[in-house]
């Protein structure tokens, strides 16, 4: 960042959506995917730290930053099951990537939808390493605000064609066919989650409420099946039995946070448990056989976030999206703060002085 | 907020710098120590952590949260000595304040400016508590971007009328007595910081390199002083010698942070310091006698920037300035993030979709 140029790139929520507009929804998914897989290859360069969540009785506020020697974000992110009933999402995030070697900030980018195509490309990243080769059908229980992104990462990067959707509320799984309508997706309603899941290759279990909840039994599940659990991402919010826990090879995002966050937190601290960038890595196996149960147990890891940032970025720059906030003071002596502050107080200095 | 109103404020710098003009540096400085001081009253009432840092050999940027039961608020804020050299100045912030209940972010405010206006007010503040009465001369030591500000603070709250000044660089000093020039204060330069403390009541230290550095020693100190250190701040970063510490009853904003972060990181886990707040609420002395050295060793808590989005926010809406931005999407259907986001693409939509 140069002295002339101390703004910052700023991408709303419109922006962010002209953005997915002039890609198209499966670029952006298939590009946020590739950028999750740089910086997971990447793992031992980032200084990584479990988010800082702050919860009340209506829901929880968190903030997620991450490093490497070269940028720095962090997401802001709410979870407020509540919201929608005052026609508010229950998840809205923004994140920030700024410059490690000055502190400036480059990017201020809405992350509500991005969020929702970064968690679902992180999904089908993890599940084309630990799925079951061939899987062709999946159950998606809980068919709120993630499930069409899901549903499209996978069918994007996996080849899933069929989907058996349940949700406790039918008018969610209505709007998620209306959604979807000729995306070239067989749909399935079911009548449960028991029924969802017989006869799928992978479950992704979304569901919303701040709850211990028990959405998936092992009596539900078949050998071989790969669970994409990302609705249990919060302490006191879960969706699976132990027991289904305890019979599958269990992938994290970061070890330290899932413990706390996660499925895991049903666990003792010592339950074994693969890092997944270790699998992308080579380091460790993904699925060892067609009969193990594999569960890919996911929270949301601001490393996603500081990948889908760096595609927003690089996105924004070849499109010529966004706008410039003068978020941090423009100085002609930047030791002089007291200076820049009031020659901006005369009108006739304030363009130079805190422009 | 409604869900007609998801659009949050945004007060830039030229916007900051507005406010501070239309009110005057020394109401906005008036005004930020009030909302601290209620804020420091209703201390239990917060969810306080010390802040998350992420250190590089650049410098540091971190994160600082805090929350009561109705506003959540959070600063990024960044510390890079060498920044001067590249025309950006050393410490960039920002802040936002959102809402408890929903998880909204209400305001977006540039706080490069504002923090120097709310470190000057708590330093102001804490000293009228625990500076002798009557306290007339205040050595200022280090005259760089904080120090006009810690000079007016102490002017107007404190009714300091003379400064004793210095900085190992000179044209620091010369561009702190050109910006007070007029300003009703006596301004003597010294040359020494040794000679700057002689004949002070108060000692401000406000310098900014990031490094174990002893500003002040035992015997340059008398009797009664009391010292405003602000510049130890972050790991390794000191300024006082640790024998002042010793014979001096000290003052800290939050203790587990400032054990990690200001002078007493160079004392035992168990050091005895008073948390300020506890002096305002009437629940620990402050000063005891005329002759007790006192130290309050600050290194900035996120209370303080709460406060000080709050006093923004206020004065924003009572003079009408800031711009709205849509950094949270304008949902018909809060639980219809595809909908929203894939509506947007059509042109004739756009503006109900993610307006």
């Amino acid at each position: 960042m140069s002295p002339q140029n101390t703004s910052t790139l700023y991408l709303g929520a419109p922006e962010v959506a002209r953005i997915v507009s002039r890609k198209g929804l499966s670029a952006c998914l298939a590009g946020i995917a590739a950028c999750i897989e740089q910086d997971f290859l990447r793992w031992p360069d980032f200084d990584k730290s479990p988010r800082v969540a702050s919860h009340s009785p209506h829901g929880v506020i968190e903030l997620m930053p991450v490093a490497d020697d070269a940028l720095y974000a962090f997401k802001y992110v709410n979870g407020h099951p509540r919201n929608p009933r005052t026609g508010l999402p229950t998840v809205m995030a923004f994140g920030v990537l700024a410059e490690v070697a000055t502190g400036a900030p480059l990017l201020l980018a809405e992350l509500t939808l991005a969020t929702a195509l970064r968690t679902a490309a992180m999904s089908a990243l993890a599940a084309r390493a630990l799925a079951r080769p061939g899987s062709r059908t999946m159950a998606l229980i809980g068919n709120g605000a993630q499930a069409e992104f899901q549903a499209l990462a996978f069918r994007d990067l996996l080849g899933i064609d069929t989907l058996r959707l349940f949700d406790t509320d039918a008018r969610a799984t209505d709007k998620l066919m209306r959604n979807l309508r000729g995306q070239g997706l067989v749909l399935q309603p079911c009548a449960s989650a028991a029924e969802a899941v017989r006869g799928a290759d992978i479950v992704t279990t979304a569901t919303a409420d701040k709850a211990r909840a028990t959405i998936l039994r092992a009596d539900m599940l078949a050998p071989g099946m790969h669970l994409n659990a990302i609705g249990g991402d919060c302490p006191g919010k879960t969706e699976l039995d132990p027991e289904v826990l305890r019979r599958a090879a269990v992938f994290v995002e970061y070890a330290p946070q899932t413990r706390i966050e996660g499925e895991l937190q049903q666990m003792a601290a010592d339950f074994p448990v693969t890092e997944f960038w270790q699998v992308l890595a080579g380091r460790r196996p993904g699925r060892v056989d067609a009969l193990q149960l594999t569960v890919f147990d996911s929270v949301g890891f601001a490393l996603e976030d500081f990948a889908t940032l760096r595609f927003l970025r690089a996105a924004a720059d070849e499109l010529g999206i966004g706008q410039r906030l003068q978020l941090v003071p423009r100085m002609a002596d930047p030791k002089d703060l007291y200076g820049t502050l009031v020659r901006s107080a005369d009108p006739r200095q304030a363009r130079l002085a805190v422009a």
